[in-house]
């Protein structure tokens, strides 16, 4: 295995288990260029918030736990060349150049954060030291630091997850947070839920500039003191969250000649076979999409587990777990003093639709999460995407109060299957005033649509 | 329509809509016996609690709100007679007996909770004054009443969902609760998670007795003033909250010729049709199962809201909307000062699989809600329930904390598109450390039965 993260260790305990089950006798290597394991990077905006006391409760298992199961774990080991001839892997480790042969190889070398020209000091070739990205625990310690030791005003570039969990932590920090996306703010919601977004956003007091590119920035004394946008404005800052999303680690594997999609992610099948005794799992691979058989490029953990654990099981035995296909869901909150906004969505936006060629209506249905006469009922508004040839659900779309968020994974269930809105609509889901309203909300909203269709 | 509450209005109102879009005229009678229509029956508890400020609030809709809707709503209207063959329905309303005839019929006449001998006063035949179920508006403005003229010990008879509400509402209000139940407390659940109910009833100081059934009663000054066991114990009260459930309320309809079930609940067809030009909605109502196709009594608001929105569309143009079956899936919570606990469940128990004759695998995993290191996490058990043949998922249930019930929504939709546990397991739920684990805690415990069978 190459890297030890989630789609790596899971592979290799999945390895040691399954070999374990089935009498086979395995031997599991994994080599990892840094000195961490399995960790959630997810949680690192949480750490920055101040909710997560420090790096290490990341950290699912560390290399020790990982090493008692049976797991050769090589830490500060970087794999540097593939001869497929040969089945061997070059890596450097302590300065010495190193190899380890294979039987089976899994790369699951996952992903680095997307560093613009501008956020590089022309003196140095490197991030300005006040300016960085949110996906190491490296980088979560260091955002720590310039937390303390920088001035009130932080600068967002991007309007995705990351960038809305780094304003939550901006702010719940005390900061003067600007956030600025090229285009809408969480733009893989449809329209209408972006603007509920980036009015809960506005309404806490972050500056939103949408629409607009960071052009260049002005630097002093070895730090960035403002960015320019397309628009011609300058935004001073203390501190700049690089928020721009990851691209896949796989320069190693594609050198090799393991081919690669669009996006450079590695292409594995539903076992996680990538070629000839090659195997990878996690954020350096796309992934199928259920609805659209397309390849599409989605790094989050929940994949990363879900194929490494396959790819365990596969490269001891061919065929005993698939991973199916993703549906795009994905879920995140924004949650400061006065606001609590949850934010979660499946299956295919209405532009993803159209790009896809299939023609769909969506009709936007604003409810609420409880009986309107307790006080647990907050807004929720819950966007419902159709095709209108057949009636199936596509995708659909939340932002609303406490309780709103985790409703998606109905919905995921039902696009899973390929329910139409009318199955989701008549479906026996569950009632009692303090969790939802007599006709559940999200039922509403298909039904809604359906009586529209 | 006889009855004016969920189920009947529902289907008036969806009567009156059908019929502008389709372009028919229709006239909508409603015959209704109390002064009131629409109400929450659910949120009854939460108004005794104090969660609630007046029963106005439980009402949905107003006897005016339907008027001006064009539905003729005839309140203090008891229906006394059925001629099928004139199709007329006789009432009684200000003394007097009046007549009305129907071109098509619903009955939507609900159901009255079970009053067992030893609740009435031998001397008046009627209930203890203070003892009482928890059912209509009246018995929750009379519960308000006793709760402020009564002493502190409340004893509550019938561990299910009423039961358990009303001992998170009598605990709310300072009482002392003993609660009595002839099985375990929520014996719709498998035994592991009615021991874990029981548990966080009785570490909130409720008093639990189970496996018991009251005998007698002792009375005085036309109060009853202690309940007795068959273990021959006694348990003193000031007050007794009968919460046996309910028995349809279809005399009226049998003594005509409707056919009934064993529950005494008529049975609809999925477009709600229950003999010629007779149709029926709501907890007067069987539901078919979805998974074993038997008739089961499941009085429910949602499933009166669905039936009763079909049979509306349907008496006016036959065919336009089915009720595809019900789940048993539902929801409550034991939410008091220091005890957080939320109960969910769907599909089939283990006992219920193995009464139809299916043979069954369950397993519980505990885990939390959130990513563990959040202060978000609480802890939740799941119990997950497959069909060894074609591991296809029959049922789920769940306790735990905030954030846990509504999570069985997800098992509710994979069950009525007939997953398998594998399904499951592998499909696409929403992740971010606020709101799961990396693996969610449902699909872990789908995975974990998955790998047993």
């Amino acid at each position: 295995m190459i890297g030890a993260d989630a789609a790596g260790m899971s592979a290799a305990h999945q390895a040691v288990r399954t070999a374990r089950a089935q009498g086979v006798d395995v031997r599991v290597t994994v080599l990892e260029a840094t000195r961490v394991t399995s960790y959630s990077a997810c949680g690192i905006p949480y750490w920055i918030a101040g909710d997560v006391d420090s790096g290490d409760d990341l950290v699912a298992r560390s290399a020790e736990q990982h090493r008692e199961a049976g797991i050769d774990l090589r830490l500060g080991a970087t794999a540097t060349g593939l001869d497929r001839d040969r089945r061997v892997v070059t890596y450097r480790s302590g300065g010495r150049e190193l190899e380890e042969g294979y039987d089976r190889l899994v790369i699951a070398t996952g992903a680095h954060a997307i560093e613009p020209d501008w956020a590089l000091d022309p003196d140095t070739g490197r991030l300005w030291p006040n300016a960085g990205p949110v996906k190491t625990l490296a980088d979560g310690a260091q955002w720590l630091d310039r937390l303390r030791d920088n001035g009130p005003r932080v600068v967002i570039v991007g309007g995705g997850y990351i960038g809305i969990e780094m304003a939550e932590a901006a702010i719940r920090r005390g900061r003067e947070v600007t956030l600025i996306t090229r285009g809408r703010v969480m733009s893989t919601l449809d329209p209408e839920l972006s603007d509920r977004i980036e009015a809960a956003l506005t309404g806490s007091s972050v500056r939103v500039v949408t629409g607009r590119t960071v052009t260049q920035v002005t630097g002093a004394d070895g730090r960035v003191t403002a960015l320019h946008t397309d628009d011609g404005n300058e935004h001073p800052c203390d501190l700049v969250v690089v928020a721009l999303g990851v691209s896949p680690s796989t320069g190693f594997a594609v050198a090799a000649g393991v081919e690669a999609g669009e996006s450079g992610g590695l292409r594995p099948d539903p076992e996680g076979r990538v070629a000839d005794d090659i195997w990878a799992a996690g954020d350096c691979c796309e992934s199928r999409h259920r609805l659209t058989g397309e390849w599409v490029y989605l790094p989050l953990g929940t994949h990363a587990n879900k194929l490494g654990r396959a790819v365990g099981s596969n490269i001891v035995r061919p065929g005993l777990l698939r991973f199916e296909g993703a549906l795009g869901t994905a879920i995140t909150r924004y949650v400061v003093p006065g606001t609590h906004l949850e934010i979660s969505r499946t299956g295919l936006s209405t532009r993803e639709a159209q790009e896809a060629g299939i023609e769909v209506r969506s009709l936007l249905t604003d409810g609420t999460t409880a009986s309107g006469y307790l006080a647990e009922a907050e807004p929720i508004a819950i966007n419902v995407i159709a095709r209108t040839d057949d009636r199936r659900l596509l995708g659909a779309q939340i932002v609303g109060g406490a309780g709103s968020g985790k409703r998606i994974d109905a919905f995921a269930t039902a696009l899973w299957h390929g329910a139409t809105i009318d199955d989701f609509a008549w479906s026996d889901l569950s009632y009692a005033p303090p969790f939802a309203t007599a006709w559940e909300v999200t039922q509403v909203a298909a039904r809604r649509l359906a009586e529209r269709l």
